[in-house]
């Protein structure tokens, strides 16, 4: 293991710090420390897209280990409105968690609409999906409105890209993404927030140079891979992580957008990915899916009918602690919101437990073979 | 206040007891223990039709103050069965919850079932709402469903009949479920299990008398007023309960089943009633109803998109502690069940301390006021 380094807090213009504790080949530990508070890195962040984990209350997700949470600016935006954030005192205060925070700019969220936007070089024109409004969203909107909200951790506006997509397009909106960021960075924003870049080009390991070397000379005090996991072949997602790194700034963190499953959060660990988020834990719970270190299991299947054990063996969360896979099946079957509570909390736990096994796998140098086990239980199909 | 009286443990056939502290006109304050702790009456019981509390976990229910709830034998037979249930150690152990239970035993189920029951002196047949398949269900069934399932208290089967209905309809199924009750009798039931009776008969004085003075000399240790609460106005209900219990035994628990609203519960209590039941609270919260001691609100109300002060101002339960009206009405909108398990948080924690008031009001003689002050707030339309 090679000696880490440590950001000094004067020389940062935000609050927030990355400490790096060490590193093993590409892949490293480090603590990253917000106004809200530190967690260890690599970290996994459950999504809290309207302000709220789905079903389950904050202090049960705090049980799972979880130090900080992911909402999106552009739901927000929309339902109940940025300011009505801010009026609450802030997300924090607004949902009651006490950990850190941070708000996606909504570029996922603007791809997602498809041919119902229209993307030019000063922003993106919509309609809102809530009450049909029309809503023109700017890099310089975005981070407002994400001041507004207050999240520890806020993203530039980027512009993101489906999956195939023609170079040029790629291009585009790579250079677009870029030019955003310069905008979004005039924005003043507090100390207490960090504003972060995200590189785009799809899979284009020029466009992802580039993209990743302009962004850095504009020095964010962190960076996301943006644009990935839209349905490209794994391959093709891991060579473009591994090789975008190289070119991110050693000392910031970095911070795979949207990832992921249990292979992945190794594979970017190991690419020297230091921050994840992914709705999997939450939204396979929320159709029965659960996570174990022995693979997936469906909890509606009948053979759990008569099965009085835990969702997993040696699990210590909530569910686990005091409820039995039957009982659970019994709930999901009735179709009782309590089972999306109990199984979100179990895979919120269990992707916690994860990452846990991760970073110490880093530290003894062990990953490689966690990597193995995890290829083995996971293989890429729905759990 | 009147001096009260107590049961000796050693003349009950089963371990539950009931205490009556003292009486104030036909009002009474009480505790009743049972194999799972004892609890004050008059009392409030949540119900969790098919073992949960919908979208709230058991330990934040306990919170509220609720000490015993209510489970439906109808549901749980149907779906996951009463050997499941029993195979988990018993309903307690099932869902986890560390207080009393008690389970309906599916007579007014079956009166819901309206034309698709066949009602015999037998028993009631059906088809099962979830997969079509033929059911008997006879005062038997119901009982040994009830044994399998193992909660504290459980009830004879009856038949209800709905309002209005024909005097010898009525006469017809108050005789049936007097005959019902004599067969439920008959079946063993374990001492930690108490099983109750229930007073049959609609609107009629007379047939309510017959009812409850042939389930009295049946020696039941408890005894519930059923078929209210379907439809007939107000004055007529409460002139039935009113009527009813002076012809139910004094030591023992009275319970008036699915009652109530909060003028009702007042009024069930001043009638002498000691339990009660009811899905107003948990239901109204997942419709955004919320009740507070100055009358209902429903968070949807615009009015509290900006209102940052708790649920009811006073209250000391989770959702009034954590949560703001903005945050909560955010939640509602936007469609997320955290919305339904905090308002029914507060709904309960609100019918906890009604019944708190309720208690303290029979002590210190002020319920007539109460009752007063009650109506005013909750003058008999929705909340």
């Amino acid at each position: 293991m090679i000696v880490g380094f440590e950001v000094r807090e004067d020389l940062a213009k935000t609050v927030l710090t990355f400490t790096c504790h060490g590193q093993r080949g590409k892949a490293r530990l480090g603590t990253i420390r917000t106004a809200h508070g530190e967690f260890e890195t690599p970290v996994f962040m459950p999504v809290g897209t309207q302000a709220t984990i789905k079903s389950v209350l904050p202090g049960d997700v705090w049980d799972t280990g979880s130090k900080i949470i992911l909402s999106n600016a552009y739901h927000l935006y929309l339902r109940p409105g940025a300011e009505a954030v801010k009026a609450a005192g802030g997300l924090h205060k607004f949902m009651n968690w006490k950990g850190s925070t941070l708000t996606d700019s909504g570029g996922f969220q603007v791809m997602s609409l498809g041919a119902n936007v229209k993307v030019t070089d000063e922003g993106a024109r919509f309609r809102s999906h809530i009450d049909g409004r029309e809503v023109f969203f700017t890099p310089e909107v975005s981070v407002k409105a994400q001041v507004d909200i207050g999240a520890d951790i806020i993203m530039c506006f980027d512009q993101c890209v489906p999956y195939p997509v023609s170079k040029e397009t790629a291009r585009e909106a790579m250079v677009r993404t870029t030019e955003w960021a310069e905008r979004a960075k005039s924005v003043p924003v507090p100390s207490s927030q960090a504003l972060f870049g995200i590189v785009q080009g799809s899979v284009w390991t020029d466009l992802r140079k580039e993209s990743a070397l302009s962004l850095a000379r504009l020095d964010f005090p962190g960076y996301a891979i943006g644009g990935l996991a839209v349905g490209e072949p794994k391959e093709e997602f891991y060579e473009i992580v591994r090789f975008t790194v190289d070119y991110l700034p050693e000392d910031k963190p970095r911070y795979l957008m949207g990832v992921g499953h249990p292979v992945d959060l190794i594979e970017g660990a190991l690419c020297g990915v230091d921050m994840f988020d992914c709705v999997l834990p939450t939204r396979n719970a929320r159709h029965g899916r659960v996570f174990t270190f022995g693979g997936g299991l469906n909890i509606r299947n009948q053979r759990f009918a008569s099965d009085y054990g835990p969702l997993e063996e040696g699990c210590d969360c909530l569910s686990c602690r005091e409820f039995s896979r039957a009982y659970i099946r019994h709930l999901m079957v009735a179709g009782e919101t309590l089972a999306s509570t109990l199984l979100t909390i179990h895979n919120l736990r269990f992707f916690q437990r994860l990452m846990e096994r991760i970073r110490e796998s880093i530290l003894d140098g062990t990953a490689g073979r966690l990597r193995e086990r995890l290829l083995e239980v996971y293989p890429f199909k729905e759990t």
